[in-house]
């Protein structure tokens, strides 16, 4: 009988999960379910407590569990395959979202004690109340010199683990005390799974401060150096047992191998990184290979040999994908939620009614308008910045910028403008890794937009002069977590053989047109100086922020 | 029996006349005519030529003279005033609109054998076919030294007087072989009215390089430099009996006082240019009193004692506005024009629905909108320049600007931003006279948006730190013709007198407020940051617009 393995992918709104055969990868069926409650930001749940200001966002670890339950056993339902079949079950999932955990091994917002306290609950990798905290960090370590942030582009962010942990520690010590560990989300499904805590050092090395190199956390000085309390934060909670990438973490306990109606002997896989998971997803197991996850945002993720220190990455750490590599991840805060941003606030009724008329979305019938215009045509350069500037300024105080604009300036000429800002964006983040001697051999695509755009797609390729190979599958995440799922199991002894024999071929590929890629590459110079000049503070930007922030 | 005179303001693409008691400036009679042809762009009346490319603006001079018995014989009889009455007319035109005309005082578009000829017609003032001839003068000019520029801002535009006569003399020489002389619109009502050509001085110097104080326009060695041919112009063509400002014209024609109903010893006044004749008409008969000219775009005008070089504005001259005061004009070449713009391009659904619901028009819902936020809360700063920047920057290659786009940016923050934006531009103009030691004393607005924008207006009293006068009558310029009526009739000594009876003083005053005005000199640093390195060439403004002229 074939074996299968189970890949769930955790995103920020839901769950999917995929159930893969094992010899050649066909996808025997594919299940997908929202969370219940969804990122929760007025109010929290049952107790009505207000959550105040535009900068929490929260989840229900419940919602992990009932969406884990539902996909796999529709799964298997659905292809029709017996327990004995499924030999691994492997999760990627958002970071860093933490779970604070008691000793039982139950989420702190479980306890009816603790249910009305915001920081008992999930902070999904987007809360960012920990803004102070991260700053703290910040300060602290330029301040003392200390190299911890070196690996993040010299700068934390409210994302991060420790500013998380640090700020619960301060605005509600008693749950920090109550918090027997605090888990990433991935790691929380993985020991719901398995019963054993694995912490991913994917994750811990993405935004924890963890070294995958000496498989060690920041040394006490540093956080006795933020609040002398906090000195034996990684003892005191109990942030141990950092497994290795892809490591198996165990197998699945009685109840959950009941639940789940597979067998006990199931092999479950130490979590991953959802962005940082689709490049073996997209068949990608070498180096020197640029992973483009594009949706809202953009994650750009590559492993390369060697370690180098490149400016303006979001982080550069050992194992953030496949053993034996340094992953390098770059990032553009928005990039089709810039494409919302323009459909839902700046197209005018006449456009909103042929999209319905001719049966499109607002960013179908746009990117239909924008690909009949000429290169230039628009005489719109735009800065991309609508979320701040993650690569290569990570500043998030910077804004977006229209430039060029007349009074002939139509919708499509600034939605234009808006496509190519994002691909010149990428292409900044390119050239930096060129400027430091770190080869883009290849680029891949995957993700929402990547799928369902090939306007954009096509201006990218050109944008930057190079093929684009768009990922076959468009669960690229779920499966690559089939493809760990099976080389933890042992069904596969490395990933070059799991992903070669589990993982399609690029679907479609984009090719730069020559004399497109030359007419951008005059359109990406006006870019860059406007680039440069708004990203060195020129023009008044911050100031602006300054102001608005008064109000 | 109580005096009248009549006042006609000529617009692009209607004529308004006022019927206007002497004694009192009450107003009689309110007429108003559309052109039939309007703008002649795309083809010629009757012969359907083809007109090439965007730069044609054309009018038929029969508009003008079917306008003048239109509204002048309604207004009379609407009033039931008797023909004995009516002592006085003046007109106020565009400018320069030019009316190439043959010796029976008949334009040349009439003739049958010329009527197919696009430069036999009459050239609107926004006319813009002759750029390359506004570029040569500006080159010969500049090459050698001469001062000819020196009152218009060191420019000649492609809307002034000699670039559209050298363009006949290139493009069309029989044309312009036919043309016993060429008028501006003005003088040509004004030569129909009685029958004699008086051209006016306040245009001859606005637009055509005559010098009110020397009497003259340039010498020949000028035109000779610019085509051998050309030395001869002003005399082969008849550019003489130039008027002073308000001077009497001559008495009506025994055919056009029969016409219009009126008695052959009506006096008719020189034209006066519609911008500039708008200060006598909201009373303003002294210097250092600036008119905001608020419609699609804003002038600014003002009379002085002394003469001064502002760089940056669009001209200085002698006697533009009253007898005896130099006039400085400057300009924003796009003001109620950006916010169509906005409203027709960047609105969407929800809000056009909203206006319709509420019956508004779309910048009055917009205006509420923006009126409701905090200044500074926009987090937007706008480069009005969507149509060039006249003053203080004189460079039509310049284009606009949005910066601090985010994510959470609704259209009315961009819609304020834009608004803020033109105020902005105003206080730059403010400023750059204040820095040349000429006082600006008081600031009266008239034109549509002055009128119907209480929000806007209150935002540039804020802005410039200063009271905001609107003139009382919505017709300015057509009752400030009526001004210059009576004093040429006799039945005023001076315009002073003139102006104390027959214009009611301001209406509606909007005075700044302190903290809106303290707050906005923060915003205004930033526009003022963004204007000097935008508009020294920075960013790639120039360069964008040259990619794109390349389409």
């Amino acid at each position: 009988m074939d074996k299968y393995v189970i890949g769930c992918d955790y995103g920020t709104l839901s769950m999917r999960a995929v159930l893969v055969r094992v010899k050649d990868g066909f996808i025997a069926a594919e299940e997908s379910c929202a969370y219940e409650n969804g990122v929760i930001t007025g109010r929290l749940p049952d107790s009505g407590v207000r959550l105040e200001g535009p900068d929490w966002a929260l989840q229900d670890p419940d919602d992990y569990t009932r969406a884990l339950l539902k996909c796999v056993t529709a799964a298997i339902k659905a292809a029709g395959v017996f327990p004995e079949q499924v030999v691994g079950i492997a999760v990627d999932f958002t970071t860093c979202t933490v779970v604070p955990m008691d000793a039982d091994g139950e989420p702190l917002c479980k306890d009816p004690r603790l249910r009305d306290r915001p920081h008992a609950w999930v902070k999904l990798w987007k809360n960012h109340t920990a803004q102070k905290e991260a700053d703290d960090i910040n300060e602290y370590v330029h301040k003392n010199g200390l190299k911890i942030l070196d690996a993040y582009g010299f700068r934390a962010s409210s994302e991060f683990l420790f500013p998380k942990l640090l700020e619960i520690y301060r605005k509600d010590k008693e749950v920090y005390d109550c918090a027997h560990t605090f888990l990433e989300g991935g790691d929380y499904v993985t020991f719901k799974l398995c019963g054993k805590i694995a912490r991913s050092g994917v994750m811990a090395a993405a935004k924890g401060f963890y070294d995958n190199e000496t498989r060690a956390f920041p040394e006490k000085a540093f956080f006795a150096g933020l609040e002398p309390g906090f000195k034996n934060v990684v003892e005191e909670k109990r942030l141990e047992n950092v497994a290795r990438v892809g490591s198996p973490a165990g197998t699945l306990t009685p109840e959950m191998a009941k639940q789940l109606g597979l067998l006990e002997s199931t092999v479950v896989c130490t979590a991953h990184a959802d962005a940082a998971v689709a490049l073996p997803g997209g068949g990608v197991v070498k180096p020197n290979v640029m992973m483009l996850v594009m949706g809202t945002s953009t994650c750009h993720m590559m492993m390369a040999k060697e370690k180098a220190t490149v400016p303006g990455m979001c982080a550069v750490y050992y194992e953030g994908i496949l053993p034996g590599y340094y992953t390098y991840e770059a990032g553009q805060n928005a990039v089709g939620d810039i494409f919302d941003w323009f459909c839902k606030n700046c197209l005018p009724e006449e456009y909103k009614a042929e999209a319905e008329r001719r049966g499109l979305s607002a960013m179908q019938l746009m990117d239909e308008k924008a690909a009949a215009l000429k290169i230039g045509e628009s005489g719109i350069v735009a800065l991309d910045w609508m979320n701040g500037n993650r690569s290569v300024l990570q500043d998030a105080d910077l804004s977006g910028v229209l430039m060029g604009l007349k009074l002939s300036t139509k919708p499509e000429h600034i939605y234009r403008a808006l496509l190519e800002a994002t691909a010149f964006g990428t292409k900044i983040i390119l050239d930096r890794f060129a400027e430091y001697g770190i080869a883009v051999e290849e680029i891949f695509a995957c993700g929402g937009l990547a799928h369902k755009s090939p306007v954009l797609m096509q201006m990218y390729s050109d944008v930057l002069g190079l093929p684009i190979k768009i990922t076959a599958h468009k669960q690229t995440s779920a499966l690559a977590s089939a493809v760990f799922a099976a080389v933890a199991a042992g069904a596969y002894g490395s990933y070059e053989e799991a992903a070669k024999s589990m993982v399609p071929p690029p679907g479609r590929q984009y090719e730069p047109n020559t004399d497109a890629t030359k007419k951008y590459r005059e359109i990406f110079a006006v870019y860059k100086e406007l680039h440069d000049y708004f990203g060195a503070g020129g023009g008044g930007m911050k100031k602006l922020k300054r102001l608005m922030a008064q109000n």
